[in-house]
């Protein structure tokens, strides 16, 4: 099953279930580029929990080690963005670059969940563009000006159920229609199970909570009016633009 | 004036006015530590914004420079807890701190505030305690192992509105009943108006967001069942007690 959440023409949020580009909620019918309705986020995270380095590949991009245990860091609510924005970057910065990743939508309050159980706490899978202004990351300990300023999470439209995504799902970025990532869920270094795993010891994840488990090699910088297609096989395809103001 | 957010006896959520030990809301009226009532953090934040090494002596004891701009770091709304509480902390750890910190509860949604605009976006202030897990913190690029893990942002009871904390309002932790940081707001490096204008130019704060301005000097471990209060002068007192699993 896909769903997509959206709010319709009366102004009320539902999640409609989507098939070939059309969203449906009771009787009612919507193409996903319809002007009448808005497209949101997949969920409503109270926190979204982000792997850094969780391919070897694009580690190396940094001249970064791979972890011995995962890299864990944090975009607050405020990061959203949905399908069809067009994010306004911080102001100023040299490089601000897309990061194609794999979503994990949280379905109910967990804690201490053990690998075996981790995909019972999942609700579906969803497209994630972990935006990083690299100008001020690189002067950081805690990447909040780089990782956590308003819109740094386009993420969406669909949120897929598990057995819709093969465990080689193809993770891509395009911009203008360029192909700019192209790597593999199989290529983790750190699996999903492990991830909430790991994640739970500590935190408590909530109900739309959502884990962007990392990107793969291929990342690069934006400039003002580019238009960014995170597609992920099984999921579907986030179109977003940016604005550098 | 001063507030306590509180579930009644009823169970409805109530924010009462404080005063002297009691919180009325309408017809009712409580004392602060009547069993019947739950005494609930003074917001829910979407976000805890907090800062590092914002007093010098503190950046010193962990041979720190002063930073240039405000060092921030993140606790998502799993790691609230409020006063009366027994925060139960990650286990196995060899050394995790208290850090008392003045909290600046924000009153409505704001983005690129300047500095004399500051105050006007501030509902008020509260005790924070900022829980430290140093064993995981020393060894991460982002604290969420470290500060971020369920309970590590006990804060409350009372929210004071600005008029009622002086400028060099004192900011004490005692831990069972011995006085471990003595601080002042006015050595703080960063002053509130400073941080507010320096967030809000990356992200939107909403109402109720916490912002927890840093520790003073005199920081040290925790041990199972101690009993921690933070004092700040005009706010009142937070106490709150930590279970070792």
């Amino acid at each position: 099953m896909k769903y997509v959440r959206f709010r319709d023409p009366a102004g009320a949020v539902r999640r409609g279930e989507y098939e070939n580009g059309t969203v449906r909620f009771g009787t009612e019918r919507y193409a996903l580029e319809d002007d009448d309705i808005d497209v949101l986020p997949p969920s409503e995270p109270s926190k979204v929990v982000c792997i850094g380095k969780n391919y070897a590949e694009h580690a190396a991009e940094f001249d970064s080690e791979v972890p011995d245990r995962p890299m864990l860091f944090l975009k607050p609510p405020n990061a959203l963005a949905a399908h069809g924005d067009t994010v306004s970057l911080p102001a100023g910065k040299d490089r601000i670059d897309y990061e194609a990743e794999l979503g994990v939508v949280i379905g109910e309050q967990c804690r201490h969940v053990s690998e075996d159980a981790a995909m019972e706490v999942v609700d579906g899978f969803t497209c994630v563009n972990d935006l990083s202004n690299r100008d001020d990351q690189r002067q950081e300990q805690n990447w909040i000006r780089g990782k956590a300023f308003d819109g740094a999470a386009p993420m969406g439209p669909v949120l897929a159920t598990p057995d819709e995504v093969p465990a080689d799902a193809s993770v891509r970025t395009r911009v203008n229609g360029e192909t700019k990532q192209d790597g593999s869920r199989e290529q983790l270094i750190f699996s999903v199970p492990e991830l909430i795993a790991e994640i739970t010891t500590y935190l408590t994840l909530e109900p739309g909570d959502v884990i962007a488990t990392g990107t793969p090699e291929g990342v690069g910088p934006l400039s003002d009016g580019d238009e960014i297609e995170i597609e992920i096989e099984g999921v579907g395809t986030l179109e977003h633009a940016v604005r550098i103001p």
